[in-house]
């Protein structure tokens, strides 16, 4: 046990048809003007429309801000942070998956402090109290709705900057499933791995604790039993409530016993080649879960064990390694692309050495249950590239079968 | 599923030693001179004068206040109030029990809003934001450090009134088990049984969610495996920190799934014959799971499991029969008294039914799985007292032999 623990979550208000209480809600943090930061998806979606009548309803003003993209940008952050100061708000809005909400965080900080958004890169370097925001996440999900984490593209560096504070968790976060009903497939199935990255992340962290524990393995049995469906329907609402709920224990829980390897190496790939963040991590995980065994195979077999792995006549390795092939299956079910070649990112040594020695500095590593050096992430990386020697007698899944 | 549920919790600081966070915490919150509310008890034990030096390192200034009783008073949270006003504090801190730090929640509505605290009887009344709250629980325990309840007596009625509005959340808690080490085994004894008649509550509220299940088994674990050590041993650390995590974990549960007819009838006992409110839970707690049995036998065999009743070869109502068993046995072996009469509670026919009526009005029934009127409220306090005519092929556990 860590000498002191520390946990930290926002007020959360779950359930069908909850978005109506965005407007009570920035009455409430004592909004007069909200920066609603959303994306073009979720406009088009009509979410937007939707929500408007609940802050006209408390006397809100808005002004509305989509200037961004996938894996957003410094240079986004910058715009975005002189459109809220011109437009004299005084509290945040997103509603959209986790790069409005990063966005939304970061302008809190720009907002409230000097310098460049790349000042307040690493832990705790927030110092002044920033306006209050309010989360409602459309992917079930990046969990930035909930953590103390924003992550933003060093445009300059082709890198993520991981911001970690305690102020950075939003003051409310307003799960309403039936905005997933409007995910597209694929969308589906990247956050969905992204909520298993999460939650396996948690469970395994060297800070993992009595408050996260319990939270990591129900999000992992339920996406266990409903991702596969959430992905194949746009509207059975029974999956789409299991999968909000999952998003949310997931991020409660690695938001507060931190992530690890998974992170810190998908922060690279997503930077460089701009993948999706969930398919970085779906991609990842497997191989970060077998570097990982020897340091956590009591863990890992719990995890086996919630993701149905039987537990009679199986011994403890056996449910360790059980969970991780139980991972390959679940993402090869949900069409995640088995490497980052398939993903279309294009492999050079430069790259590879680039990617690692950056990882290698991630903030995510300090609770990742294995000290990985910049070789062993080099060896990682390769696995995930697909481009592995796999020694004889190893077995490292289904991907060894497509090594050139 | 409930349309929309909600839940709050204050920032939670936990490990031995955490105490030291106390003047860290209090600047966080822009505090420059706290409230800093306690009890004869805990200042003699020595833990005031060790906090003290916490909150002078960060320059904050402070105002002892220790005018307080067990199940406290409407006219104490008047002295109090006035004593915050004329000191000109700006936050309120309270270091001990569930009395002082429901007088401190009181303060903090009182020194915020016009009338007196039985204005704010029931739910939601509290309408203007109050001053930060930072609470150091000393008993593991009330839950008080994270509720949104406020239980204080009408001194007038002799009658428990409960407030409950998300704004008594407090801002932080902070829990440090060294506290612990300076309870009596009676002490112990009773705040471990409030603790486990929370966990039960709240597993078995009809507003029970995927938020605070899991909470609530694990709090029922702890208390089954750690209650008896900590009551045995007042050094035995490893006790002392499950109990302050069963504790914690307990409160999020209650505090978010909200409770039941345990607490309605406790609330009634307790500003009737100032018994100590985790007593007289203990004292109630079986005789309201049997009332309750037949609306909600899975949850009960949960608990049943939980509580290290066997599943094999048990069916579903064993093991929550086994349940209610397992609660009369823990009770027996922390010796609280069987029943109210051998605690020292005068019965009256005159009493039973005013505590009767005043318990079908207490706001707790709402959540409790089966209705209770004001006839079903009068023969569970007459088996709580020991006075009930068992029928024929019944039984109701040990005290059905005390029967007069």
């Amino acid at each position: 046990m860590r000498f002191i623990q520390e946990f930290r979550i926002p007020e959360i208000i779950f359930g069908r048809g909850s978005i109506e209480q965005v407007g009570y809600c920035a009455q409430r943090v004592g909004a007069e003007k909200v920066f609603l930061v959303t994306d073009p998806g979720i406009l088009k979606a009509g979410w937007i429309e939707a929500a408007l009548p609940f802050l006209k309803r408390e006397g809100i003003h808005f002004e509305i801000w989509q200037e961004l993209t996938e894996n957003p940008k410094d240079f986004e952050v910058e715009q975005a942070t002189r459109a809220y100061l011109d437009s004299q708000c005084d509290a945040i809005v997103a509603i959209g998956g986790g790069s409005p909400i990063d966005v939304a965080k970061a302008v809190a900080v720009m907002a409230t402090h000097p310098g460049t958004i790349h000042d307040y890169e690493g832990v705790d370097k927030i110092t002044n109290p920033l306006p209050p925001m309010i989360m409602v996440p459309s992917t079930a999900g990046s969990g930035a709705d909930i953590t103390q984490f924003a992550v933003i593209v060093d445009s300059q560096r082709s890198v993520k900057m991981t911001i970690v504070s305690k102020s950075l968790v939003p003051d409310i976060s307003i799960t309403d499933p039936l905005i997933l009903t409007t995910k597209d497939p694929q969308l589906t199935a990247n956050t969905g791995m992204d909520v298993l990255a999460h939650a396996i992340e948690a469970y395994v962290s060297l800070a993992a604790n009595f408050l996260t524990d319990s939270y990591s393995l129900t999000a992992i049995r339920l996406i266990s039993s409903y991702l596969g469906k959430s992905v194949s329907s746009k509207t059975n609402l029974e999956a789409k409530d299991a999968m909000a709920k999952a998003s949310l224990l997931a991020a409660i829980a690695a938001s507060n016993a931190l992530i690890g390897a998974v992170h810190a190496l998908a922060h690279q790939v997503g930077g460089r080649f701009n993948l999706p963040h969930g398919m970085a991590n779906a991609i990842l995980l497997p191989h970060v879960m077998e570097y990982n065994f020897p340091a956590c195979i009591e863990r890992l077999a719990d995890i086996g064990e919630a993701l149905g792995q039987s537990v009679d006549g199986s011994n403890l390795r056996q449910r360790a390694k059980g969970a991780i092939e139980a991972v390959r299956t679940l993402a090869r079910e949900v069409d995640i692309a088995e490497n980052f070649t398939r993903a279309g990112c294009l492999y050079s040594e430069e790259a590879m050495n680039l990617l690692s020695a950056n990882a290698a500095k991630d903030a995510c590593l300090i609770t990742n249950p294995r000290d990985a050096g910049i070789k062993d992430i080099r060896e990682i990386f390769s696995r995930a590239f697909s481009r592995s020697s796999v020694k004889e007698g190893e077995v490292h899944g289904p991907q060894a079968k497509d090594n050139e």
